[in-house]
C-alpha cells in the first residue's frame, strides 16, 4: 500500500496548508479518502493521474473534507472522463452534488454513482478480487464515519525450483496455485506447501478523522498495519477537543496502542500551532511507533 | 479603484493558474467578484483582509466561478465574523449555500444575505453613498451577468486659498462643499465654481465574464474607464467561441471598441494555450488600450 497526503490540517486551506485529503494506493488501485477545498490541485502537484481514481471516500460533509469534491467531479468531465465513478459518504451527498451540477447544466458525461452511508454500524460498503472497504463510525458534530481498508489474501505463488525438482508438467501448474497437492508417477503425494510459497500478509490501512476520543472503534481496528488518526489539538487545548469533538494528540496515540497497530500516523492537526513537532512528542508518551502526516508526504507499508 | 486579479484562468484550477476571482477596492470598500475554487487561499496569499468584505458578486453558478463560496462562506464564520455578508448571484445560489451549509451542521454566526438575480435586463442590485453597481446581461450557456461599477460623483472640495483670499469666515465652508455661491459683506457675489475644485471624473469598471459575443451590451458599457472582458479562446480555436458561449480575444477587442472605453483588461483564457501573450497581440489588431490580466497582477486606475 502506498499512502499520499494531500492535505492534513484542520479548518481552513491556507497558503502552505491544505485540509484533508489523500490517495491510498492499493495494487495499482487508487482510493481518494475526503476530498477539502484545493483537492484537484493537490493531485496535480503530486502527479497523480485522475483517470486512475474510480472510488471516492468521504467521512463528512464539513468543508474541510468534502468542499474540494463539486470541483472534482467538474474536472473529471471536462478531462473527458467516460468510466463510472463510485462515491461513498453521508446521507445528502447525492443531492448536494447533483444540486450543484443542475444550477451549472454541467451534468457528467461519465455515470456518478452514489453510496450514501446512514448505519451507525460499521458496514462493508466495497469488495472487489483484492481489496475490501469497511467503516468506523466515529463520533463527531456530524455523521462520520472512517474507513477500515483491508487487502484479500492473495494466491499462494509457485514455488518453481520445487515444481521442476519433481518433474512436475506445465499443465499441473494452475492446480497447484489453486491450492491443490499432487500425486506423482510413482504414486507419491507432495503436500502443496511445498510447491508453493506463502502470499504476503495481506496489509490493512484505517482512516479514522474526525472524531473525539472513541475507545469503542479499537476492536474494529485491532491490529492494523497503519493507523492514522486525527490529532486536532495538544495538550495546552485538550478541554477544546470533547467540545468540538476533535481528539488530541495523546487521546489519538491511545486509540493506536490499544488497538495495537503497527504504525500510528497522527494528521488533522489545528492551524494555530506554528509547529507540528510537539504532536509527535506528545503522542510518544503513550505510544512508540508514531509518525507525523504532512502535506505532500508519502507512506509505503 | 484598485483591482486585484485573483484567477483568471478558465475550467479548472491547476497547480500554477486559479479560476476566476477578482477583488475590486473602491474609497476602501472590497468587493469580490466571482469566487472560483481556491480563492480563499488566493485572498490570503495576496494579503486581503477577509473582514473587509462585505459583498460578494457572483456571475454565474459554473464551477470555476462558483466552487470557492461553500468554503469562504465557512471560513467567514470560522473566523468569527458578525457583520452581515451580502451574495448577488444567479437564483439557486442561496439553495446551494444553504444545503451544504445544513448537511454540515455549520450555519453561519453572521447574516448572510442573498440577492438573487433572474432578470434578463440591466439592473442596479447595489447602491450606497459611494458607488452603484449594476448588471450586465451577458449570453453563456446559463444565466449569466456582467457588473458595471460606477462610482458617484464625489462633492466638491474647498479651493482654500480662494477662499481664504476673499476673506470668508470657516462657518460657510460647508455651504460651499455644498455648491452654494457666497455673498461677500460689500455685497458681490462669488459664484461657487470660484471657490472650490471639480471633484474627480468618477470611474467606472465593467466586468464581463463569461459571455459569447454579445454587442447589446455595448449601450451599458459606454465609455467606462476599464473593461475587462473575457477572451478564452485565440483565433486558432475561434469556431469553439460560439459553441461554448465564449469569446475571442479579437472579439473581447471588437467590443471595447465600439464602447471606446478606456483601458480593455482580457482574462478568463483557455488552459490550452501554453503563453498568453497572443492574446494581447491578437487583441492590439483591433483595439489599441489591451493589458493582460494574470493571477495575481494588481490594476490601479
Amino acid at each position: 500500500m502506498k499512502l499520499t497526503i494531500l492535505g492534513c490540517y484542520a479548518a481552513t486551506p491556507r497558503t502552505m496548508t491544505n485540509p484533508t485529503s489523500q490517495v491510498l494506493e492499493i495494487k495499482n488501485q487508487m482510493f481518494l479518502i475526503d476530498c477539502g477545498e484545493g483537492t484537484q490541485v493537490q493531485l496535480r502537484k503530486h502527479k497523480i493521474r485522475f483517470s486512475k481514481i474510480n472510488h471516492i471516500f468521504i467521512s463528512h460533509l464539513h468543508g474541510d473534507h468534502f468542499f474540494g469534491l463539486p470541483g472534482l467531479v467538474s474536472t473529471f468531465r471536462l478531462l473527458g472522463r467516460d468510466t463510472e465513478m463510485h462515491i461513498y459518504g453521508p446521507k445528502g451527498i447525492e443531492e448536494a452534488i447533483n444540486l450543484l451540477l443542475k444550477l451549472g447544466n454541467s451534468w457528467t458525461n461519465y455515470k456518478l454513482i452514489f453510496h450514501e452511508l446512514t448505519s451507525k454500524e460499521s458496514e462493508l460498503i466495497y469488495e472487489d478480487d483484492k481489496v475490501t472497504v469497511k467503516t468506523i463510525p466515529l463520533n463527531h458534530r456530524v455523521y462520520t464515519n472512517g474507513f477500515l481498508f483491508q487487502e484479500k489474501l492473495s494466491s499462494r505463488t509457485l514455488d518453481i525450483e520445487a515444481v521442476e525438482s519433481y518433474g512436475i508438467e506445465v499443465c499441473y501448474y494452475q492446480n497447484i496455485k489453486n491450492g491443490r497437492d499432487i500425486t506423482l508417477d510413482d504414486g507419491r503425494v507432495i503436500p502443496n506447501d511445498e510447491l508453493t510459497f506463502d502470499p504476503p500478509k495481506p496489509k490493512s490501512y484505517a482512516f479514522c478523522s474526525d472524531t473525539a476520543y472513541k475507545p469503542d472503534i479499537v476492536p474494529l481496528i485491532k491490529g492494523v498495519d497503519v493507523l492514522y488518526h486525527e490529532s486536532t489539538f495538544l495538550e495546552t487545548q485538550a478541554e477544546l477537543a470533547p467540545k468540538t469533538k476533535h481528539s488530541t494528540a495523546k487521546e489519538a496515540a491511545a486509540i493506536a496502542k490499544q488497538a495495537n497497530v503497527g504504525q500510528l500516523i497522527l494528521g488533522h492537526y489545528s492551524t494555530r500551532y506554528k509547529s507540528i513537532d510537539l504532536f509527535k512528542e506528545e503522542a510518544l508518551e503513550v505510544f512508540d511507533k508514531v509518525l507525523l502526516a504532512d502535506d505532500g508526504k508519502v507512506f509505503n507499508f
